[in-house]
C-alpha cells in the first residue's frame, strides 16, 4: 500500500479530506485534514435532489484546491467517495463525469449500507474496547447506524434525514412543527434489534456536541476521540442546545461554522437516542474517512493483527531509534510478576507498564532533557487510537513520574487510579528504565522483602545512585547481582 | 563528519558522556547524556596529585560502559578528553595507556588553556548574544576563565581551584579559615582585562545554583540554558547556600549527589565574580564537551553560516517534510513589511516572525489535530541553542495562538511584550499561514486600511471562512484578488 493516501468525500454539507501516513505495515497517522464547506446538497432538496449548478462549480473548486495538496503532499494513492447528496441526485453522473474531464479525479459514489459499514469499520478498529454498540453518523443528507455485536458488524441501515435536509425542508421555511411526523416512519426503520447502551458518535454534529459537553464539565482532557459520557447527565444541556437562540450558541462553545445546523443535528441525535434506548454515548474522532483508509490498509485480513495498536507502533516509527531495541517492556512485565505478592494488582495494569515501556523513550527525539515530559506530552498529544482516556492519561502520567515522588496536586486525578496504584507502576518502570539502558539479561526475584537482580553469567554494571534515587512504593530492599 | 558523535570528558568529580547527531550538515541535537561520578580526583590532592588505583578502577568501569553505550547507539566517531585530574596527575599516562590496552579508547589530555578555549567556543556559538563576557567553568581539579570580547575568543586562563581540590584540602580537614590565604595568590592570576559585566556560568555547581534561583523565583521556563540573573538580586541567596547546614541544602532545591561540592562551588563563583566585577550571570548548559564536538564540526571555518540556528535546523531536519517547502517565512516576511505604515513594530519582531513560520508545522509530526499547541511545546522544549528565553517563548506564543484571540492569562506574560504587539505577530502570523497552504505567489499591497491579496497571472482560491476567524489587531479589511 503507498506510504501516504489521501481520502475526500463529498457530504451534503462539506467535502473534506485527510491525508494519511503509513509507518510502517500497519502503523499509520494522520498527515493533514481540510475541509471546505461546500454545501454540495445545497437547494436540492427542495429541488427534486437534483444538484445545483452553483453547488458544484463551489465542489469543483474545493476539489481542484484538494488536488493540489495531494500532488504537495505527494500522495501515492487517492479514494474519493460520494455520499448521500450525490446517490439522491438524478444528475450524479453528470457531476462525476465532469469531475473526471475536468480534473482527471474518480469519484466513487456509495449506497447507504456501505456508508453506515464504513463508520462502524472505523470505530471498531480505532476505538478503545467497547463489544456491542451502535454507531450513529448525522451527515448533511442523511443518518447512518452500523450495529456492532460482539466486535462484529452486524447490520447496517442508511435513513434519510441529515442536519442540510431537515433545515432546508423546515427549519429554513419555519416548518418545525411538522418535524415529528416526519421523522416517525423514518425512526421506525430502525430495527429492533439496533437497540443498544452504548451510542458510537460519529460525524461532525455530534463532535461539536461532545466537545460543548467537554468545555462545560472542564474535562481535564482536551480529545474527542473515544470521550465518554452518560447521555442521562447530559440530556437536559443538549436540549437547551436544541432550544437555544442562534447567535447564543457561541456560550455553548460551539463553533460558528456549525451554527446553521446544529440544532438539527442535536434532534436527530436525541431521536435516535430514544429511539434505541442509548446509556452511553462515545465520541468517535474518525467515520467514513477512515474506514475508506483502512479498508484499504486491512486487506486482506480486514483487521489488525492481535494485541497491535496503530497509534502505539506509529509513535514508536516517527520517534524511536529503529536499530535500538531496549529491553524496558521485557524487565517492567518480568518486574510486575515477581512483585505480585507484594502489590497485588490487577493484571491489566501489566499491559499499561508494557505500553508505558514501549513509548517512555520517545520524546527523546525532541530532547534528551525533560525526555520523560516530553514522552507524556507526546502521549497526550499523539496516542489517538485503541486506547481510553484513562488508560491514555495513566500511561502518560507514569512516564512523566520517570521515578520522582507523586505530587498529589495533578489535573487529571478524576481519571486516574488511585496513589498507591500509582506508586508501584512508577516504581517499575523507573527501575526497568534505569536497568535497560546497559543491561539485556537480567534474572529477577523477591525474597525476605528485597528484590535480587542478577545475571548468573556476568556482573551487572549498573548506576546505584540513579537506582537509589527512585521513590518506592513500599519498604523493599535492592540486591544487585545477588541471589536470594 | 559522523552522523553520531560521542564525547567523553574525564573530570576529577565526574565522567560524562555526550552522544551528539548530526540532522544535516550543521543541524544537531543531543541524543543522550550520561554521567558516572567516578570522583577520578579523590584522594589525589592529598597524595601528590596522584591518581589512585580505586578512582582508576571506577574510571575504567565508567568508560567501559560508556563504550557499551558507544556501540549501542552505533556512534561513528568518538572523542575522549582528560582535563585537570589527569593533567596535573604523575601517572596519567600510565592511566591513559590501560584503558588504551584494556577498552580501546583514546583518551586525549588537554591542558588548562585549550579546557577554557573550549568552555568558551561552546558558549560562543550556542548561547544567545552577548557580544562581551567571562566564562567561569568550575570543575572538580581546576577553574577555567574565557574572555570574550566583541564575538571573539580574547584570552583564556585556567586556575588550579576547582570543588573536589578545595573539599579535600579545606572543607575535608575542617581548615577553611585557611581558604582566603590559599584563593588570593589564585585570583590574582585573572587579568585585569577579564573584568565583565557578563559572567558566562559553566559546569554543574554553577547550573545547580542557577536551578535553585530559577526555583525559588518561579521563573515560569524551567531551561537551564540561557538563564540570566542579576548577581546582586541573588548574591544574598548564594550567601545563604555557601552558609547552610549540608542535610538543609535540599531545601534550595539543590540534588543530593551536589551536596557534597555545592558550597565550594559557591565560593570559589562568589569569591570569582566580584574579582571580576560581574554584574550579569549568563547560565550555559553546554561546556567543553559541546566544545569538542564543535571544533570538530565547524571544520575549516570554526564558526556556523551567518544567520544560521543549529538547533532551529535541527528541529526542521527531524520534524518537517523535506520535500514540502512551504512559503510561510516568506510571507510573514512580506505582510510585516507591508503593514509597517500601520504597526510600527521594531525591526527585530520580523525576524522572530521569521523564525516562527520557520517552525511552526513541526508540531503536525506528531498529529495533525492541535498541532499548533504541539509545535509550541516542542519550541519550548527543543529550541535550545541561540535563542534568549524571551525571544523562545514569543515564538512559541505565537504559534500556540494561531490567530485565535490572546487570552490575558498566560504563565510566561512577565517575558512576554504587551499584547498590542502580541495581536500584531498573531495576525501575521496566522494569515501567512493559511496563505501558504496553497499559494505560493501572493502580491500584497495595503492602502486604504485594506489589505489586497492578489497574484497578477491567477486568481487565488483561499479559504475566506477560516482568514475571517483570525484574530485582528485593529481595524483592517482583506480584499482577495483585488489591486489597490
Amino acid at each position: 500500500m503507498a506510504k501516504k493516501t489521501a481520502v475526500i468525500d463529498l457530504g451534503s454539507n462539506s467535502i473534506r479530506m485527510i491525508v494519511f501516513e503509513k509507518t510502517s505495515r500497519y502503523g499509520f497517522y494522520t498527515t493533514c485534514e481540510y475541509k471546505r464547506k461546500v454545501r454540495l446538497g445545497e437547494n436540492a432538496y427542495n429541488n427534486g435532489k437534483i444538484l445545483q449548478e452553483e453547488a458544484m462549480q463551489r465542489a469543483q473548486k474545493a476539489l481542484r484546491f484538494f488536488k493540489q495538496c495531494i500532488f504537495r503532499h505527494k500522495c501515492k494513492k487517492t479514494l474519493i467517495i460520494g455520499t448521500s447528496a450525490l446517490r439522491d441526485a438524478p444528475n450524479s453522473k453528470e457531476f462525476i463525469k465532469r469531475i473526471k474531464n475536468e480534473l482527471n479525479l474518480n469519484i466513487r459514489c456509495i449506497d447507504g449500507k456501505n456508508e453506515s459499514y464504513l463508520g462502524g469499520f472505523a470505530a471498531l478498529n480505532l476505538l478503545s474496547s467497547f463489544k456491542n454498540a451502535t454507531t450513529l453518523d448525522i451527515g448533511g443528507g442523511s443518518s447512518e447506524l452500523c450495529l456492532i455485536k460482539d466486535n462484529k458488524i452486524i447490520d447496517c441501515i442508511s435513513l434519510d434525514i441529515g442536519t442540510v435536509r431537515l433545515k432546508e425542508l423546515f427549519y429554513d421555511k419555519g416548518k418545525t412543527n411538522e418535524l415529528d411526523e416526519f421523522l416517525k416512519p423514518i425512526l421506525e426503520q430502525i430495527p429492533e434489534n439496533f437497540c443498544n447502551d452504548n451510542l458510537i458518535a460519529i460525524g461532525g454534529s455530534l463532535r461539536a456536541i461532545s466537545n460543548s459537553i467537554i468545555q462545560k464539565n472542564s474535562y481535564p482532557l482536551k480529545n474527542l476521540h473515544d470521550f465518554r459520557y452518560k447521555l442521562e447527565d447530559e440530556k437536559e444541556y443538549i436540549l437547551k442546545i436544541l432550544n437555544a437562540q442562534t447567535d447564543s450558541l457561541a456560550d455553548f462553545d460551539i463553533k460558528k461554522d456549525r451554527f446553521d445546523t446544529i440544532k438539527e443535528g442535536a434532534l436527530i441525535f436525541l431521536k435516535i437516542a430514544e429511539k434505541i434506548k442509548t446509556k452511553q454515548i462515545i465520541t468517535s474522532g474518525v467515520g467514513i474517512r477512515e474506514g475508506i483508509f483502512l479498508q484499504d490498509l486491512l486487506r486482506p485480513a480486514q483487521h489488525f493483527p492481535q494485541n497491535f495498536n496503530p497509534s502505539l507502533k506509529s509513535l514508536q516509527d516517527r520517534f524511536l531509534y529503529k536499530d535500538r531495541k531496549l529491553k524496558t517492556p521485557d524487565f517492567v512485565s518480568k518486574l510486575f510478576n515477581v512483585l505480585e505478592v507484594l502489590h497485588k494488582l490487577p493484571s491489566h495494569y501489566k499491559n499499561t507498564l508494557i505500553n508505558a515501556a514501549k513509548l517512555c523513550h520517545i520524546g527523546e527525539h525532541l530532547n534528551f532533557y525533560s525526555a520523560n515530559e516530553h514522552s507524556a506530552n507526546f502521549i497526550l498529544g499523539g496516542l489517538n487510537y485503541g486506547f481510553s482516556h484513562r488508560e491514555k492519561i495513566l500511561i502518560a502520567n507514569i512516564i512523566r513520574l520517570d521515578g520522582k515522588k507523586i505530587n498529589p496536586y495533578n489535573a487529571f486525578k478524576a481519571l486516574l487510579p488511585p496513589v498507591e496504584i500509582l506508586a508501584w507502576l512508577n516504581f517499575i518502570l523507573a527501575l526497568a528504565k534505569i536497568l535497560s539502558i546497559n543491561e539485556e539479561n537480567i534474572t529477577f526475584a523477591f525474597a525476605n522483602n528485597t528484590l535480587y537482580l542478577y545475571n548468573e553469567d556476568k556482573e551487572l554494571d549498573l548506576p546505584i545512585d540513579e537506582l537509589r534515587k527512585i521513590s518506592k512504593p513500599t519498604t523493599i530492599a535492592l540486591a544487585i547481582n545477588q541471589k536470594p
